[in-house]
């Protein structure tokens, strides 16, 4: 018997991306092409959602042109939250909760869009309604520029990242080269990816035709060396006048020490008391600038990796559209505790489908980068990697510019 | 009577933009167009003159696509350098010198597209060349992100340099209004521009009607106050979630000394005897996070400013190219020590041309902000600042984007 179709809600959660609101419009799309009611969208996650705080999508999404702005716009429209639900046993009362508010809403779907501790919400709420015997369904739709998440291929979100770093790490290059410094020039470039190097081993993107790309790579996988690095720097600097250096954030010598914690001196504190943190990058440049007597740079990426959608890549953004619909399809079919992934079929020409897993597959376990797809010395990735993520950076989406910027969907009533 | 046509060199100095090669081929374009028989490139400038490094243009631009690719290609091509002449009466041997290399080469023209140190050049050189009755005609060709030049309108460089800006600013905004933090977020974007202002004001183009712009803005030729600076933050933060404060790389406290140098303590040294520095975002990100206890961040824009040719502006290109062309044309007519000008009619519709003005008058000088162009109490650039740069950053240079990232020029045997 076929279920009369009430509503779907719809959250996002984590650190954003330039694709996460794509995700979004494809949600939104396909519940409607679906005969939904009513599209939810819960500001700020589930946090939001316990307080009530929701909006009703038609009134922001009204024409064709609005859901392609919301593809083109970066950071999480609705909202973003860090919440971890407690485990069900901990806190019976808070589900309940929820669930009352689904109930009042009407709620037949629930979609919630975000990395692993969004799947772990989905696993949990999930969980809870079967053993309530609640019918609401709940599917996750990956998102995380760091693609680290179990089981899909890759996850929405990282394409883009990674084409704006193939891109600004090529230009940076560039930039190296036309300077001219006596005893040379070294650029460290920080990426994000604490414990997964996807989005550092990117940068190797640059290298082509008219481009030698970074000279080092290293990814936050293995143990980094300073002294080995500081040798291979150096031979770097006896071949070419300028080097580039990709890092990770999150690269930790073999004592468990993150690197940028190598800069803190325990008593230091600023003139106001606060403690002073050092970047990877910062850190590293001054200890090569001290050793070698080179000039160096210190450039992070930094927040630029994951808004901006000036740079997103087309793949990306249309597979983020793809997942949400294939989110709300699998709802819709009568699918629960499952997250959408891209089942990657070929590289080249790249072809990619979406299933559904099980959600209790993937929670809270983190996919990285297979130790085979970097170097024996671990200062570069190889070229199966870069086969893996070229077809994810291909194509742009034209950003819709006005008046020289680009246009992002307004959200009235809320701050931008 | 006119002179037969000879050579034509060009070079280019100081920090490097995403127009400046646009210039270039502007300059390329426009002799050989006028009959000229070589179009030499001096490698780094000056520097490399004097070592006799120089390449022949017409092996590296072979057809009208290297044309398009040079005008994308961020840097600059030929290597750039930080010469700056000796005075003539200390140094007559060099100059000599440098007489001899153009006369050998045949050159009748002498391009140098670049900033203040550059026009100085020019400067030195026409003056020699009028002393020992050369015929040789030298002309600048101004460039420079920082629009610190004198007597043009604005420089080639600055408008891409700023829609980049003002893009990224843009997107950070986004990313900041949808995060949550109990306390607030406050994050601090430096930008390039240790003495003018130019760069940061152009942070305020993010503002639109789907978004609010950066809360505070702070430029290099007002006084900073850091207690002010903590009161207005706080006063935002009460109004809403998320502030953004735009920071010149070179505020400065009321006795002179730069924010970036307060985070210093005399005897921080790292673990390598390295002194350690602090931007002035980072600084003031500790600041705030110490005294007001919400959470933030800073954020350098870093390198990519200059070089995110990803992003150009389409009238920056266009004009850049306009610039190096009217270098020329002004030599091939017999002017010299004069640079090219941008003299802008109207601002909507935007109607801007070139003129050559004395090099006497330009070199060494920099235009700073007008005081009138920033609010009373120094937080914010006026609507006039935003009528002048926004006309700069008006269209697109789509990239020629070959497997996903943006084509450059490749210069053959050259490192890149």
């Amino acid at each position: 018997m076929k279920l009369s179709k009430r509503n779907v809600i719809v959250g996002q959660s984590g650190g954003p991306t330039a694709a996460i609101n794509s995700s979004l419009a494809g949600v939104y799309r396909t519940a409607k092409d679906r005969g939904y009611n009513k599209v939810y969208g819960m500001l700020h996650g589930i946090q939001g959602l316990l307080e009530e705080k929701y909006i009703d999508l038609s009134d922001h999404i009204t024409t064709e042109l609005d859901a392609e702005l919301l593809k083109r716009t970066p950071a999480a429209y609705l909202g973003s939250c860090r919440y971890k639900l407690p485990e069900i046993c901990d806190n019976m009362p808070l589900y309940d909760k929820i669930f009352d508010i689904l109930e009042r809403l009407e709620i037949d779907v629930f979609i919630y869009i975000g990395g692993n501790d969004s799947m772990d919400t989905i696993k949990k709420l999930s969980d809870y309604a079967i053993v309530k015997g609640h019918k609401c369904r709940f599917v996750g739709c990956p998102k995380t520029i760091d693609n680290d998440l179990a089981l899909t291929d890759h996850t929405p979100g990282y394409g883009s990242a990674a084409k704006y770093i193939g891109t600004s790490v090529k230009e940076i290059i560039r930039d190296g080269f036309c300077l001219e410094y006596p005893k040379g020039l070294v650029t460290i470039v920080e990426i994000m990816g604490r414990n997964a190097g996807w989005l550092t081993g990117a940068s190797a993107l640059a290298k082509s035709e008219d481009c030698m790309g970074p000279d080092l790579i290293y990814l936050p996988e293995l143990v980094f060396d300073p002294e080995k690095f500081l040798e291979k720097v150096k031979k770097c600097l006896e071949e070419k006048p300028s080097v580039v250096v990709a890092v990770s954030e999150g690269i930790k010598t073999k004592d468990g020490k993150y690197v940028c914690e190598l800069g803190i001196t325990a008593d230091y504190v600023d003139a106001f008391g606060h403690k002073q943190l050092t970047g990877t990058a910062s850190y590293l440049a001054g200890y090569v600038a001290g050793q070698l007597g080179c000039k160096t740079r210190a450039i992070e990426l930094s927040t630029l990796q994951r808004s901006a959608s000036h740079c997103a890549s087309r793949v990306d953004i249309l597979e983020a559209y793809q997942v949400g619909g294939a989110a709300v399809k699998a709802a819709d079919e009568g699918d629960s505790g499952k997250m959408v992934v891209l089942v990657r079929l070929s590289d080249d020409p790249y072809q990619c489908g979406t299933e559904v897993k099980d959600v209790h597959k993937i929670a809270n376990d983190e996919k990285l980068v297979p130790r085979e797809w970097v170097n024996k010395e671990g200062t570069y990735v190889t070229d199966q990697f870069v086969s893996y993520v070229r077809p994810l950076i291909q194509g742009d989406v034209s950003p819709v510019m006005v008046d020289g910027i680009p246009r992002h969907l307004y959200k009235p009533g809320y701050h931008h």
